[in-house]
């Protein structure tokens, strides 16, 4: 018994946010969309989500980071790592004109949305 | 002999990877590791991957940003998302000290790995 109460706390110090819902250690939302796109829209699809993402780290400070990635292999299959610095920031991320011009303007163009809410291992990590 | 020199540039500028391999549009190489680790050895795990980033981010100004996160509801998916410099500074990282003992120190614990080549959709994206 002893011995699992020390590996689930080893647990909760390597990832303090497990259980504690939405936030990483310092507070930070971060998240993995994974999305396929329809491959025969997946040029307009990325021109939507390129603008959608400048608006959004050039208008809320509140957005860190949308590092959106495309598969080499499969390029229709899009990974955004997303890191808000809070819940808040995320809620009125959602609620911008341009998200909602990005979420409406590429529903029909989405086969598939997976979003899973991660921690990560280095909070302060930048990209150089 | 100008012309298809032109050619081949204009080639090489739509398609900058073409017969580069790893390399984004600006040269950087940028990857999805997803990394499944014995749930039992994690806490061990995530100390020797915590310790090789900061050394790998300190020490080699090619590693641009090594993004690591663990899926709230299974702590021991690991994703890292992997940004070079280029080609060459990841073969270099390959090499060094630290990340061999990252490597060969966490070979029993690693049940599965996957590494995805993949192309950045802003190259320039930072995390503010």
């Amino acid at each position: 018994m002893k011995k699992i109460f020390i590996a689930m706390l080893s647990l909760v110090t390597a990832f303090p946010a497990i259980g504690g819902g939405q936030s990483a250690p310092d507070g930070k939302m971060v998240r993995l969309s994974k999305i396929t796109v329809d491959p025969v829209r997946l040029e307009e699809y990325n021109a939507l989500l390129k603008e959608e993402i400048e608006a959004s780290m050039r208008l809320e400070p509140g957005v860190l980071a949308l590092y959106a990635v495309a598969e080499k292999e499969h390029p229709n299959r899009i990974t955004i790592l997303e890191i808000y610095a809070d819940e808040t920031a995320y809620k009125s991320h959602i609620g911008t004109p341009h998200f909602q011009k990005y979420k409406q303007g590429t529903l029909d163009m989405v086969q598939s949305l997976e979003l899973i809410d991660a921690v990560p291992l280095i909070p302060g990590m930048k990209i150089k």
